[in-house]
């Protein structure tokens, strides 16, 4: 049971390495390095921050469940 | 698992490279020309801006998870 | 995977065509002609226009992901 | 997939042809007359009107998805 | 799909034909004697009374969709 | 369609018989004696009390319907 | 039905043995030595304590439910 076709799964590879802005249900995002994902979206990230207006917290190297994605954009550091 | 027939996934495709207005569930928008999507509604969107209320924040090449798409609709530019 | 049982899909047939409300879960609403819908419910609608108590919106011809509908009732234009 | 075992789906069959209640997910509540349903709780209500606190509005044929049903109860007209 | 084991399904059986207390999502109560149930968790309780903090409303036969039940506990009429 | 591996099916078996908490979304929680479990999490749990905030409320034998468990932990009397 | 990818699986074999914090749906978290998990991103987790805004709660040996799970990072003692 994947949520993401391969097509889709195929475009992601181009954040692999990169900062990315991942927003999650509920108003929170992480901003870190995108270090792999799989078919159901979830994502491992590196250096991740957990952003909730102003304030942000370093949280590491994080799994995040894809089930909570809303969107993933690519960030500067 | 597809979530969108063959009969509704060809329908989208007449956004493919329009901009459009895809409404999140929560509230929040955002407006961007369509790249491509899959029959889980997820979405590509290119010079992606995210609309909640008046504001709007540039976050550019992104992917939108399916399942938080209540609805798509053209947009202007 | 169908979330609409073969009956029920051709109930739906009779409002092909002609105005429709559509009551979308958080308490929006939509309304305009239905275009096309299949067996997950989704639904093309074209005319379209949200509806948020008193205020209302164009969005042109559109697509609502079936998990958002509640229910479906004709309307008039 | 169905959503009601073939018992449950023949006890409802009392309900054809008469007055129901539906309570819908968020606290609403529909009253018509049920004139089918499927496996998966989907309902076809005549002369519906939606319910909320004190106030009523007709809504003619509908269809609700059953996803949203929270319970159906036998109705006076 | 099932969402009850076989085990879990017989316990059940001890509750039939007794009052049962339902807790459903949201919040409210539904007190009445349990006539059926499947795998699903579908209810079909009669004398059923929604319990809303203080206050009850009568209810009569009713179907319970199985996902919104939190829990089941014996009842006194 | 399971929701606990084997494995972690198995470490749950170390609770039987004993006090638990149980953690519910929503915020409540249920202490009593496990009785059983499946694997999809549904609880038969004895002597439960509701527990919500300072508060608890008696509800004897019941049945805990698995997707509305957040935690299980080890608990005295 | 697994909601994590062999490839991710393996990634979260790091976190074994370790403290954890586990950000829940709803805002809560949990911080606590990782014991196991499985495809459902099922945990079981030693020590663990309930942490919500500056209060913490010590829950010793627990099981938390998959689809609660939002985030799990690395963390101190």
């Amino acid at each position: 049971m994947s949520e993401l076709s391969p097509s889709t799964f195929k475009e992601l590879k181009s954040y692999l390495g990169g900062y990315v802005l991942v927003k999650l249900k509920g108003g929170k995002g992480i901003k870190g390095i995108l270090r792999s994902y799989d078919q159901h979206l979830n994502l491992i990230v590196d250096n991740a921050e957990e952003i909730e207006g102003e304030s942000t917290r370093a949280l590491g190297l994080i799994l995040i469940r894809g089930d909570n994605v809303v969107l993933i954009s690519p960030a500067s550091k």
